[in-house]
């Protein structure tokens, strides 16, 4: 057991006890599905103690929970035979897969020739860069069997409320299930009407409760998706729309340069556990086959992919070789093993790359700058776009959805909302209808670096051409002069699209621009997305998202420090930052902290004049109707107690 | 020499060459006052070598510069004896202020009860603690001598251009002095032509090149102020106002709890090194007087103070005590130091403080708390409100503006924009009025913990509340739950409610909440408000704002790894995140970072792209109208030289 301070390398995560001290696991049960158990963390507080030597108890606090069985105290897991298949009755009892014998797994799927071309690399390489295959569970692949597409926006274009949607309504819910049931059975109705929030004047609308049935009409209508391959069973489910709580993805994957397989399931445990919704597999380079199974079959939050980062390798990096078959094959590959997104750069038209060659940084997208040299090599227009519809239907056998690229975003301040990128965009609407007509799931990815008074322009635009798909924007970054605070100046951005109807964030480390995250980036990145996330939640009006702000500004007033700390994004290095100054135990049940010392504390000062508002009675109205010298001079009569 | 990771007890700050690499000072001068020596930083660039073998010079950029006589490699200081006395000149040949023997320094300006108890204390105290009078320069004060006002605003008033005005004008042009003369031999009235920026729907306006008029016209409107107490002639002249670069604050000073003066001299250094505008001593305890004098001497930045601090020191801590004779007293003894803004809370009003019973956390401003207290006590109107023409006529002599505090802001998000914060903020309003009327320059203090959608309704209403007087913010914070990460939750709030047109951002650190800041709390809380200033900047288009991050983003497009750090807020973090991952030298001159490696890089691929429409003449139009076949064709044949 390591510690979070612990390096990275020889390391097994730490564990949501170790992280959130006085957290416990809670499950939640569904009732339309029975049997449904839907995790929550809940804090517990301490009581407070009123001067007047009152008890008041203070609730618990339940938290979204990203963590998986990881989370649970009692799960006794082991990362060589993978989570358990939670989806997986929920699949079989829709009675429309089937298993089929998959395509078999070939050395260029791990960037080797042959198998012995892999064996003598294997021979030449340390340990650490060894091809590790997966041990555990092989499952023969499920795949659509009934002629029709198995995708959750299908369900719910039918009317059907699977396991998923009443599981993620519960989870939107954040625990509040017992004033749901409540509101439910006194007043149906009453929790799809639209709770509009004052200062949302944005377009989103989160009802006061989410319902089963909430969800549901947003996937018909393609306004939320929820990521969730046949063959990733392991998954919690999660949703990802503008009337929902906002979301983070985290980025990992080896790369050519640096890190292994085993590095990369710890970051991908190491980052849901700190809150990561999804997480991104962007390997490159050797083992990239072997590293998603691992990864797969241990993650409990959809995982999503760039399929022609592999395809790239498979052609041993030449551009001009890749091709249609090539990248179906890889997509098939991905699909068996369960990726639950593919991001796709469809929308990177032949027309549109001349736009970017006047740019200040040209094309920054991997992604989009691979299709521009494809198309212009080539001449032709960028296959993914031609061959789209036969994407849709594969992807619609197995649930993968759709995070369209964003190939041409923009990659500086200069090059923000500029032809290109809104050439693209408007490609990305095409494409969204076309995707949504073959039942498959779709986000739209969007910028990069963009100056705050241009993200406005981005989020309507999308809404409008994409027809209000999922949005999913890499930060945006509001300024190019801070590498190494890239998280801020993208925390920024991010807060402010979420708040616009942003419905992911994909998180930016504080190494962006400049080298590969550590365990101590991905914590950083991590948890500034999730205060990214939740300021937009907060903004946006999600009807229980202040409850933990207020339950930890309540404990930070009444001095319950441990309280304060266990409620925080990051209870670990809050502990750390008071006991630096203060390390003494006694401090953190003292009524005073380090700013104004001992002697005198504006909370000590405002309790007071609270309980002094309270043993003489004063009320707002009887205060100004009465004038305050009586008392005044009760006060000053009770001085000597109160403040000696 | 010390490093910058060294520890902050022996050290004296690291120098602008340590910190900011391939920087230089230099000085641009002035025109209507000639001997003006305006500071500016200078990063020299590297050439960029085009693949096709053409050389391009990179202009070297320009940036605001705040760390005094310290940032010029050729200053020779001595903390002792205090920085050159650079206005002296100037206030004196304005003839209107005369030296006169000022108070007399008493032992409880340092928190002693006489000489005897100052030794005493001495004596029993380790060298860290003791009493250390400043050893150099005792001037006498000057004070207004002519029967008026001596404040900026005074001058602005009667058409005059002071050297302070000039000198403000240049720096805010960041160095583009060049074209901006040759803008005003032009056509002179060009530059007072606003600019209209499309994305500031909020009012601000800023010219296109800031002139001395500019300059006295807004601070004439009490639109903008310049801090400048005649008895702080060691400060660089800078302006604070919505349609100037958006300024930041650093809070230093010692605590009852810890650090020494020593320290907070060298925090001084430390945050305008960083790019502190304005910093404020808020010390408590003992050594107040001594701890001010040692940062005025030194300090190239304007100071505040909170003099209700000091005052209450005075009083052995006993709020009830304090009387407007020892706050007037306060008053004197630090506008005789020099310091150049005061935070009073004359708006905590007998009447708004019931509103705050009922809050989740109750007055958390320290002054505000001290003045509820003192209100209650006594049952009277706050004396601060009742003695304000006192105070006003007193700091129109020495020119201190007032900083009108917030004593009821929001300690959380359930507080925001509630009926106590919002009738103080109206109440500033009237005492605005009432100091312009006296000649006496003020800005207003605003929150505190808003959510990302009340945050408009603050800039808003103090616009119009206060008749646009600069609005002077904490942040806000746009979320309660995150400890420990409280410059990003900030950060936030600052970017968004600074290109609202917040004119000054008051920094928060890592430790708010939690602890007292150590010099890497400092560095990271001022380097995010650099960059949430210059966010706004950008976003409220500020002219010359994006020259720097066009420079960046040029840099990293080009591999020109040193430029790219040397142009960031921080080189030194860039460097050292770059250089975990690929420390070897030749990684800083090479085409390819570790996020793709050697064989794949997506700038390069553009690079390439824009090398290859070059060559073959790629213009869009043409593109789109002749098709791009035969394009493909020639681009095919070179793609081996190119892409080998």
């Amino acid at each position: 057991m390591i510690s979070p301070n612990e390096s990275a390398a020889s390391a097994r995560p730490a564990t949501v006890a170790e992280v959130f001290p006085n957290s416990r696991r809670v499950y939640v049960e569904g009732q339309l599905h029975p049997g449904l158990r839907i995790p929550l963390r809940e804090i517990a507080l301490a009581e407070t103690k009123h001067p007047s030597g009152r008890i008041e108890v203070n609730e618990p606090v339940r938290v979204y929970d990203t963590s998986g069985p990881w989370g649970d105290a009692d799960y006794r897991g082991d990362v060589e035979k993978g989570l358990p298949a939670l989806r997986l009755p929920w699949i079989l009892a829709r009675g429309d897969v089937a298993e089929y014998d998959g395509r078999a797994v070939k050395p260029e799927d791990n960037g080797y020739l042959s198998d012995e071309h892999a064996a003598r690399h294997n021979e030449r390489k340390s340990a650490r860069n060894r091809l590790k295959e997966y041990p555990g569970l092989k499952r023969r692949p499920l795949r659509a069997s009934a002629g029709h597409p198995v995708t959750q926006m299908w369900y719910a274009k039918q009317g059907i409320v699977t396991p998923e949607m009443e599981y993620i309504a519960i989870r939107e819910n954040l625990g509040r299930e017992a004033a749901f049931r409540a509101a439910t059975d006194r007043d149906g109705a009453r929790n799809l009407l639209n709770h509009q929030h004052p200062g949302n004047p944005w377009g989103a609308s989160i009802p006061e409760f989410i319902t089963p049935e909430f969800v549901r009409d947003e996937v018909a209508r393609g306004r939320a998706i929820i990521p969730a391959n046949v063959n990733h069973p392991e998954s919690e489910p999660m949703i990802i729309g503008r009337n929902f709580l906002v979301k983070i993805n985290a980025n990992i994957g080896n790369s050519a340069v640096a890190s292994t397989i085993d590095e990369e399931v710890e970051k991908l445990q190491w980052s849901t556990l700190w809150g990561a919704d999804t997480v991104m597999d962007l390997s490159t380079g050797k083992n990239i086959h072997a590293t998603r199974e691992w990864i797969l079959r241990n993650s409990p939050v959809p995982i999503g992919t760039v399929p022609i980062y592999q395809a790239l390798e498979k052609v041993n990096g030449r551009v001009e070789d890749l091709c249609w078959e090539v990248f179906r094959d890889t997509l098939v590959e991905q699909a068996e093993q369960g990726v639950d997104y593919f991001t796709i750069h469809a929308g990177v038209l032949l027309r549109f790359i001349p736009l970017t060659a006047r740019r200040t940084t040209g094309i920054v997208s991997r992604g989009g700058s691979i299709l521009a040299k494809w198309c212009l090599y080539h001449h032709k227009e960028n296959f993914l776009y031609t061959h789209w519809t036969e994407i849709c239907d594969l992807m619609a056998q197995y649930d993968v959805s759709f995070s369209i690229g964003d190939g041409l975003r923009p990659g500086s301040i200069a090059d923000a909302n500029d032809a290109a990128q809104f050439g693209e965009l408007e490609a990305q609407g095409e494409l969204t209808r076309e995707a949504w007509a073959r039942g498959v799931q779709v986000m739209n990815e969007g910028p990069g670096h963009v100056p705050m008074h241009l993200i406005q322009e981005n989020m309507e635009k999308q809404l409008e051409w994409c027809h209000e798909a999922p949005f999913y924007t890499l930060g945006p970054l509001t300024t190019d002069i801070a590498p190494g605070y890239d998280h801020i100046t993208s925390g920024i951005g991010a807060a402010m699209i979420g708040w616009y109807g942003c419905a992911m964030l994909c998180y930016v480390t504080p190494k962006e621009h400049l080298g590969l995250p550590n365990r101590e980036d991905v914590r950083e990145g991590v948890v500034t997305y999730k205060i990214a996330a939740h300021a937009a939640d907060l903004a946006k009006g999600h009807p229980a998202a202040q409850l933990r702000d207020n339950a930890l500004s309540k404990a930070r007033f009444e001095f319950r420090w441990e309280d304060q700390f266990n409620l925080s994004l990051d209870p670990t290095k809050a502990r750390s930052f008071h006991d630096e100054t203060l390390p003494q135990d006694g401090a953190k049940t003292a009524h005073f902290c380090s700013m104004c010392g001992p002697t005198f504390c504006s909370m000590k000062i405002t309790e007071d004049v609270r309980e002094y508002a309270e043993k003489i009675g004063i009320e707002e109205d009887e205060a100004i109707k009465q004038g305050m010298a009586e008392k005044a001079r009760e006060f000053a009569e009770m001085g000597a107690e109160i403040y000696s």
